[in-house]
């Protein structure tokens, strides 16, 4: 395996491939190739649920499982002997087709980056207090639309809506100018909960299965115009991008990371022993120039308070349910996750290598966010990458 | 027949029910009957469509093949000859189960009645214009959650969640004391359509099958404390409930009427050659009460502009999505389709007949809505029902 691949063997993210030819099934990333584990466990109930184009019936079938799986993968892939059971059933990642590694049930996305809210409150307020008083009490989230959740490479064609009239004057309708990114991190449940049966935080590992990367494109002039009193709509609901890997929680245990003290306390609902978050660094490219370096360890809330959150109202979730982090932000200017606060609202445009300028994206744009994380045996834990291009 | 059953011929709405020992499958209801629709096309491939528990793989096939099997159920329900053919597969309503009727793909709420977003705008915000300046130019919305869809009859648990504090107080958390109703008409998406395609104004039929009653359950006090900056959340998706029986488009012809003028004229994108509203009366009961009768006529944005607005970002529809109206009210105080309006935020309780006071709801209170329109042959077609009792 090439020194510094993404897929190490202490990673086996699971996704979704076609082989030339073939019919799609579940397989997982080693190094620069994908181990088909349907045939692995061909003849086998387990094979008939990785032998499907989605993740979800492997997901539903819970923790247990998942790591069961997981163990035999590894003695597969690091035992000599039974090494020459899998050479069979390698393909090389240049050659299948990666499609959307799960069939999403419901989308949350959260707004928990302290620096990404007050950001925006800067910019949208300049007057007021930037947090708004509910922003330290609870994780503010909204649901977004789970059929317009794309896999890692579909075109983003930039969406038309109402945009606000200038001074007073009636909005019209034509294609965004203000098109944008949100480099985020998404958490896929796998086992389902039931109505009426909140999920504690300490549940957190028994539900969720990965960490995926998520591109939560934005129109952001459409979101100004219509988003009051119920949220964001159209602004948001053309496309969200995620990558076509699904970290599995197991290969991030030495990403594992105290969170900084919340003050206030939080209400005992969201109270967790010791909260913790993921060492994930993410990046952000556009049109190949880094544009930022996100820190997800900044994020004031945590993975397993995000769920706690959600369910405490008695909301079941279903396998396939994704929830996202928000935007992620870091406290230094080049740190932050959308172009709306790296331009400052288009006030400070960005210079690219090849001279051009940007405050929001051009047609024929490329965004592609990637993320590595500590992994075991001091290796670098690679989430693939999540990438668009902008067409008109 | 009874005279007067919500179920005539000219009806025929569809449902997911499950007769006694055997398994879900799809029927039609007919008077206090339900016709077992997959057993009349056993052994063919639209048979085995509709012998599942949903309703999911005969939206998908199509408005064509929703008008030939509506044909040949009048046909078989009709002809003297023909009706021996059903009789077999007839089950009383009384003795099957009935189940969610789709699954529930993505879940839109809109906000389309103007007297309700008028009463909420007063209530709130009592010395600013009751309509927000975005509100006669789009109709609002935003993403429910789907997996919370529920059918009429399952209980509804008291949600818990954050709850503002007095005077600047930090906020508690416990069991909402604001439970309140919506009253609403859903509109069930059969075939899909393209991401990045809008879907015209005019091609509304093509894409939805019918309509269902829609109680979306609200915490008051959870949303008004979580809702800012994006959108009502917790307090929403602890339960959503649907009535059983989707009644087809074509059982509305003759329900359509034209809906008012709209001032300003809409944009050309929600510009319809002739705008038409349908004339469903609703109605609220209380424990046995009748507190509302919400006319759906009064809306302010047509069926066809929610649906033309909801992708004219290029969003792609599913089956089994689902898009409501928001709370229908009319102009008068007894034509309200929630309690915060009814009893004006708690200001003006209802007395029920028991010589009970109501401002919200109380646990062991049941909540049904029910809905008539005018039908062929001077017929009314009703929607049944969608109830609910509340649960500590």
């Amino acid at each position: 395996m090439p020194e510094g691949s993404p897929f190490p063997v202490q990673n086996l993210p699971y996704g979704v491939f076609s082989p030339p030819g073939g019919d799609a099934r579940v397989g997982v990333a080693i190094g620069e190739q994908v181990l088909d584990i349907s045939a692995i466990w061909a003849g086998t109930p387990l094979g008939a649920d990785l032998a499907t184009g989605s993740l979800n019936r492997f997901l539903r079938r819970g923790r247990g499982e998942w790591a069961y799986v997981r163990r035999r993968l590894l003695e597969l892939l690091t035992g000599t002997e039974q090494r020459r059971l899998v050479e069979a059933h390698l393909h090389p990642l240049d050659r299948v087709r990666l499609q959307l590694p799960f069939e999403v049930a419901d989308y949350v996305d959260f707004y928990a980056s302290e620096a990404h809210a007050t950001n925006l409150g800067r910019i949208f307020r300049p007057d007021g207090d930037p947090l708004l008083p509910n922003w330290r009490h609870l994780p503010v989230g909204y649901h977004g639309r789970a059929g317009t959740v794309v896999v890692s490479g579909t075109p983003v064609r930039r969406p038309s809506g109402q945009r606000r009239g200038a001074d007073g004057a009636a909005p019209d309708f034509g294609p965004t100018r203000r098109l944008d990114i949100e480099a985020e991190v998404g958490f896929v449940v796998g086992a389902p909960s039931r109505l009426g049966e909140p999920v504690p935080v300490g549940d957190f590992a028994d539900h969720v299965f990965g960490v995926v990367l998520v591109n939560d494109w934005s129109a952001r002039d459409i979101q100004s115009w219509e988003y009051q009193p119920l949220g964001p709509f159209l602004g948001k609901s053309f496309a969200t991008s995620v990558s076509p890997w699904v970290v599995p929680l197991e290969a991030l245990e030495q990403a594992r990371l105290p969170v900084a003290a919340q003050d206030p306390p939080p209400l005992p609902y969201l109270e967790e022993k010791e909260p913790w978050g993921l060492d994930l660094r993410l990046e952000v490219r556009l049109n190949d120039a880094v544009v930022s370096r996100p820190p997800f360890r900044d994020l004031y809330w945590s993975p397993a308070q995000l769920l706690a959150h959600l369910t405490a109202n008695g909301a079941s979730l279903r396998t396939g349910d994704l929830y996202a982090s928000g935007t992620v932000s870091g406290r230094l200017p080049e740190e932050r996750g959308s172009l709306i606060e790296l331009t400052w609202s288009g006030r400070d445009p960005l210079r690219l290598p090849d001279g051009s300028l940007r405050t929001f994206l051009e047609d024929g744009d490329t965004v592609t966010l990637t993320a590595t994380a500590p992994g075991a045996d001091g290796v670098r834990i690679g989430f693939g990458e999540v990438t668009g291009t902008v067409v008109s």
